[in-house]
């Protein structure tokens, strides 16, 4: 990922340090743009402050490093990639959205033909493409698309989505027959497709295609509603509580436990940073796990782990508070 | 690791909660007693606090789960497997140092021949089996050897030594011909070898057997030259600061920072928890690594990472602010 694809705002970094006369700065990237953090460390010291890089993995805005800006008594963070999420942190946050340079226009043109069916489409996009919507949009409307872009977030940009916040694609999904996401990578198309349960299509402008997410999607599905019976089965539940501020949910954690102690099986309570399947693997007792933090871990990872790993409302599902066909109307992120 | 091996002191365990009015606990484990949470977690439940049991690694007494424990609204600390190092911590803390119920007789006569051509032994251990060092001494002496066994340090027991800790080994080596070591695992007794810098022979219980350390000493150091050699030719270095309580050394990354600029180069700090080649892959800019958090992890982990990774230490022998041969003679750890 070349920094020149996105703009990193050089100059407002150095004045923003300026302004408030930060003293040490704590840099906080996600691993996309880590291979940059030189560079920008380089313009928060010739501003006058000392700067601290995060090595941390950084998975989104849930994912902001307070406990570790604390631990190394820096007095400002500065978080590269995503939209603001969490409001009134101990530490001031600055964010830094790195909006990409790279033009869309290719991409969704490729995305024409596969959009071929359906006439009334719903936009979506990451954070890093938001200003290049309306050009995505103008190319639709030319090929006699109905477009659609949701605004139904107070936190997000019109058509943004988030790995766990498809709000704003929700928001139009009864008036579209499908989606166009236009961004890179497989994640956020695919929860979109699991959100709204429309046909999906994305245009990647990283490089330059464009493809379907139906046959994924499909093949999630199944696997989540066979990971929920698997676990349907275990007497001893592990539950997750993430240990990242955007991801900890103690309140619905202790609750999922004490569900599945009326239902006359055993629950305990485990905290994690990053929930891998060598993190769990230490553990011998678990048959099964709930997880109360980022569901995308859940889906996106089922592979990677040995024990079926439930999200907060496939837990629900399994305990019978929900029905699956509910759940999937509702939107399984 | 069976449970039956280890004194949990699950008595001890639910009196501390009930004595303390504890409310919410922390139970944090080492790898190896994880598999027995559940178990320990059910007592501190009965004893009428909730209990998070902390998924986390955690590698010693350097890392007590402090943040987690504020982040979780803990008000206790159970730490299993490890020896009280860190003391007036924001969060109340009790150590439970689960010493193991396993003979060491029959490790310990399989050493005997291995010792054969030396005559003054030093005893070291883990807090594991500190309790068996006699019968380890008199099988020794009856065996016509002098044994000494260090006492000199404050926090640890007589002959107990750390993965970074070999105070009482140092205080009796000079009166020693060679080492022997009670314990599991290569790890304690390569770096008894490392930073004694004399034969090494390891008597291990739960193995019923003795082995030498010595071709293992011999082939790090090798390495650990080739490694400074290494990073002497970088241009650009990360230096890395550990963001566990005992191994943040803050000053110590600033000054070597420092120094590395003054030595017309150019070097950038770096917070990590978990320091893994797969963290530092995801920077592109640094060709070598300066570590001041744990120095067993450059050492034991130098074959996972892809650039080198010096310890603070090697970093001062690069830097020519110390000889190698000087390095060796005070200890490489």
């Amino acid at each position: 990922m070349r920094g020149d694809l996105f703009n990193l705002e050089e100059e407002r970094l150095g004045e923003e340090i300026k302004k408030r006369g930060a003293k040490r700065v704590l840099l906080q990237l996600p691993d996309g743009l880590k291979p940059l953090a030189a560079r920008l460390a380089s313009i928060v010291e010739r501003a006058g402050a000392s700067v601290i890089i995060s090595g941390e993995p950084c998975y989104g805005a849930c994912d902001v490093a307070l406990a570790e800006a604390k631990e190394l008594n820096a007095d400002l963070i500065i978080h590269y990639g995503h939209t603001m999420m969490l409001r009134d942190l101990d530490i001031p946050t600055i964010y830094f959205e790195a909006h990409a340079e790279i033009p869309v226009e290719e991409a969704v043109r490729k995305a024409i033909d596969l959009l071929k069916p359906w006439r009334r489409i719903g936009l979506a996009t990451t954070v890093q493409h938001v200003k290049k919507l309306e050009a995505a949009r103008r190319i639709l409307s030319s090929a006699g698309k109905e477009v659609h872009v949701g605004n139904a977030s107070s936190i997000l940009h019109p058509g943004q989505v988030l790995g766990c916040d498809y709000t704003n694609a929700r928001a139009i999904s009864q008036n579209v027959e499908a989606f166009l996401f236009v961004g890179g990578g497989r994640f956020h198309p695919l929860g979109l497709a699991l959100t709204t349960m429309k046909p999906v299509v994305a245009a990647d402008p990283f490089e330059g295609r464009a493809y379907s997410l139906d046959a994924d999607a499909r093949r999630i599905l199944r696997q989540r509603w066979a990971e929920i019976e698997e676990a349907r089965k275990a007497e001893t539940y592990g539950v997750i509580i993430g240990l990242k501020p955007g991801q900890k949910r103690l309140r619905e954690a202790f609750r999922v436990k004490n569900k599945i102690e009326e239902a006359g099986k055993k629950a305990y309570l485990i905290s994690l940073r990053e929930i891998t399947d060598q993190m769990l693997r230490n553990f011998r007792e678990f048959e099964a796990y709930i997880n109360t933090a980022c569901p995308r871990i859940s889906i996106d990872e089922a592979a990677a782990f040995r024990q079926p790993v439930l999200t907060l409302k496939e837990a629900y599902v399994m305990l019978g508070e929900i029905s699956w066909e509910k759940l999937l109307e509702k939107g399984i992120i």
